[in-house]
């Protein structure tokens, strides 16, 4: 057992063995039926696209990789179940970044109780993850179409955290609470479940808020009104970003929902109880504009979102 | 609507829709449970490491991304049910050539029954096509360690024509039944559900059947004597490689069975009414030893397997 094999035993030996009746090391996983619906997500991160190997550490990028798909799983409202792991390495890759990768993502996935439950490795030119990962639902889902006119907007977290961090590494700078936003995102999965009970509607915002609430408003078919002065913005990116390039920052993983206004109290109480930060920032509309309104009730434009293929390479 | 997500809209419009409760366009897919345990894995192609692009068509590497997948359900002798696709794409690929992939992609799917569900876009220096594929068993899963000494050996198909059609192509060949099956491998999708009624254990041929008979006598626990007389090889396979070589080489796709020998004419009568070619190779032994017996009964070396860490990259 050399090469390829020995490569997986090592990866795997950072992951608590994983409690389904086949795991990895055959053709397939094997996964009793769930009870309730399965949510299944796929996403990736590739060096240079995602992060750079001199701004992340080993341990950073494995946990990203996997954060970005649980905060899909967050978004449906469904818990973590299982995900699988397909990793192209490049030949020269250390046996000590491999570690690194494993334990970054071992730990976000023993926090989430995820088992990892098969995976892949291929050699490449250049790193890249790509995690598939399950949820099962107790409830309905929580897509993006439910969405009313009247339904009010919230956000967890803070905006534009995750672009400012950017801007820091471009700029040399190795370590700031927004470099840690940008290098580990949060995937709101508590609150994906607590809200998948009130909210009519929901998503995480991996695109920037324009954007993300666009895909929002057009599977809803909605508009929405957005006010500037509520975006919960950290001092820090206020000043370097202010509110509309916070806007259109990406990969902040943090929720959108949208709450029926006769939920709305229960929801920031269940919120509070749980120790949830969530902000109202507007709420849905008639029609299918999307307005933001400045401190003064005057409107803005947009800003673009941020899009891999359209906006470049943001770690480069 | 542009950069991302239209590509992915264009992709998509290859595939039928979905008929699942939640298809691609939100944060995840939602599937109904199943009845039956679910099967699931992953696997890559890379660009450079699995496939040229002077030397496959990307309709042929549409087709091969699923097929490697499709295999491994088949393995377990599970039946085909949702996929999801990852893909990297560099920023000068041609929309020509997407719709290609999704051409090759979504034939293979269709014969398969197999719903495109999820997927996702990032920009990359090399294509590669990540999927995630889920089966769902009827029956026990076939996995590979249930193999027993006295256990018959057997194989689909023709062994060593996956590895000819790479010499073929690294020779400037363009053209020839070998480099077809290195192309277009076939999933034996129908066979492994037919095999799992009978085999005691399983997987498919994909690092040379030297390599993987040592993962099925490890799982299972016994040693093997594989009759190189028997092999099924081509008239030219056997001409270019000879048997020892068509044992190390990749890619065949087909599939390694256990059969206890009190089942082995039902098995053969079963495959007959199939339209099903298998082989009897050899049988399971005890201890570890694995040993080839050439036709004048000597024993011979096996040869190494074929390893993307440990080989290189088999096109260059």
């Amino acid at each position: 057992m050399r090469g390829e094999f020995s490569l997986i035993e090592r990866f795997l030996s950072f992951f608590p063995r994983a409690r389904v009746p086949v795991g990895p090391g055959d053709d397939c996983a094997v996964l009793a039926p769930t009870r309730g619906a399965l949510c299944v997500t796929t996403d990736a991160v590739v060096e240079n696209v995602h992060f750079t190997r001199e701004a992340f550490s080993a341990e950073d990028i494995g946990h990203k990789a996997l954060a970005v798909n649980l905060s899909d799983l967050a978004a449906m409202g469904s818990t973590p179940r299982w995900f699988v792991c397909a990793l192209a390495l490049p030949k020269d890759f250390p046996e000590r970044e491999l570690r690194g990768l494993a334990r970054g993502m071992s730990a976000l996935a023993r926090e989430h109780r995820i088992a990892l439950v098969g995976g892949n490795f291929t050699s490449a030119h250049e790193l890249s993850i790509t995690i598939t990962a399950a949820g099962e639902l107790q409830g309905p889902a929580l897509t993006r179409s439910g969405g009313r006119p009247g339904h009010l907007l919230y956000m967890s977290g803070e905006l534009g955290d995750a672009r400012l961090g950017l801007i820091h590494l471009q700029s040399g700078k190795r370590r700031s609470p927004a470099i840690l936003r940008q290098r580990r995102p949060i995937p709101r999965v508590a609150l994906g479940r607590l809200a998948s009970r009130f909210a009519s509607a929901g998503m995480d915002i991996s695109d920037g808020l324009a954007q993300d609430l666009g895909h929002l408003c057009e599977a809803s078919g909605v508009g929405a009104e957005v006010e500037l002065a509520h975006l919960p913005l950290s001092p820090a990116v206020r000043v370097a970003l202010g509110a509309e390039r916070a806007l259109a920052g990406g990969e902040d993983y943090e929720l959108l929902l949208a709450i029926p206004p006769e939920r709305a109290k229960a929801f920031e109480r269940a919120c509070a109880r749980a120790g949830q930060r969530v902000t109202r920032i507007g709420r849905l509309t008639r029609g299918r504009r999307r307005v933001l309104r400045d401190p003064e009730g005057r409107l803005v434009t947009p800003p673009p979102g941020f899009d891999h293929f359209t906006r470049g390479r943001p770690v480069d």
